[in-house]
C-alpha cells in the first residue's frame, strides 16, 4: 500500500500558500520546490478540483487557498490527491464456495471488513485533526527561520512580478 | 491508496484455518472459497513466508496456523500480504529549491511526514488489536451457524481425504 507521491507535493504547496498574501503563480511554486511546473500542475489542479485551492487569472494571478489554513486538514489534502475510496474493499468472499452465506445473511459487514474499516477510520481521524496551519506552526517552531525566509521569498516574487497576462490553471 | 486484494483472501484463510484440527490442503481452502488453487497459492505462500502459516507435507498435509489464533493479528496478515513499508514515503521536499533546508537542519522528520506517521501508527495499532480469534468469534456471534458448518465441512474433508502423497507448498 503506497500513497501517491502527489500527497507530499500537494501538502508542501498548501503550507507555502498558507504564507502567501496573494495568489502564487504555479511557476513560482514549482521554482520554490525545485520541480518542473508540468509535474506540479496536476497536483495543483487536483487541489483545485477538491476545492482546497483556487486559481486566479491575470497578471497577478496564481494559486491561493480557498479557506483559512486552520480549516484545511491533511486528510483533505490526502483525499484530494489520492481519492477517498477505502483502502480495503470487501468483495464478500463469505458469499462464495460450498457454504456461501446468502446475501440476506450478509446484511451486516463481514467482520474482516468491519475491522479494516475501524482501522481506516482511525487513520482518517488522525489526518483530520492536523491542519495546514498546524503544519506551518510546526515549521515555525523549527527555529531555522524557514517560514520567515519563505515569506520574504514570496514577497520578493510579488515585487518583481512581470505584469503580463497569465492563463489561469485549474 | 488500495490494499492488495490478497489481504481479504489471506484473512479469510486464517479464519478458516483457526477452525481446523489438522492441516488443510491448499486445494481444499481454494474449494471452500470458490477460487482457483493457483490464485490462492501465492497468498498462502506469503502467509508462510511471514511465519503465520506453515505447510505440512504428506498425505494428511496442508496449511496450518503456526500459533494460536489469538496471537495472530489482522495487522500481521496485512503486513504479510502488503508488506510493512509506510504508505507515505517522505522524499525530503524541504531540501529542494532556492531555500533548501540543509540535511543537518533536517535531523527531525518534516512535520508533514511526522503527521502522516502518526496516522499510520493509529491504523496499524487498530489492526494490531484485532486477532484471528476475534474475527472467528465475531463470525460465531453471527448466529447463522457459519463456523459450526465450516468445522463440519473441514471434518468431512478429513474423513474423505485420499491418502496420496501431496507436495507441500511453502
Amino acid at each position: 500500500m503506497k500513497l501517491s507521491n502527489g500527497v507530499e507535493w500537494a501538502a508542501h504547496c498548501c503550507v507555502v500558500l498558507s504564507q502567501a498574501t496573494r495568489p502564487v503563480p504555479a511557476a513560482r511554486l514549482a521554482e520554490f520546490h525545485g520541480v518542473s511546473p508540468t509535474y506540479l500542475a496536476k497536483h495543483l489542479q487536483a487541489l483545485t478540483r477538491a476545492g482546497i485551492t483556487s486559481s486566479v487569472e491575470g497578471p497577478v494571478g496564481g494559486y491561493a487557498l480557498t479557506r483559512e489554513p486552520g480549516a484545511i486538514s491533511l486528510g483533505d489534502v490526502v483525499a484530494a490527491i489520492d481519492g477517498d475510496q477505502p483502502a480495503f474493499r470487501c468483495t464478500e468472499i463469505r458469499q462464495r464456495g460450498p457454504l456461501a452465506a446468502s446475501p440476506t445473511a450478509c446484511a451486516t459487514p463481514c467482520p474482516i471488513a468491519a475491522a479494516m474499516a475501524v482501522a481506516e477510520a482511525a487513520y482518517r481521524d488522525a489526518l483530520g485533526t492536523v491542519t495546514i496551519a498546524d503544519l506551518a506552526a510546526d515549521v515555525e517552531r523549527g527555529k531555522d527561520g524557514a517560514l520567515a525566509r519563505l515569506r520574504t521569498w514570496l514577497a520578493d516574487g510579488d515585487a518583481t512580478a512581470v505584469p503580463t497576462p497569465r492563463r489561469a490553471r485549474r
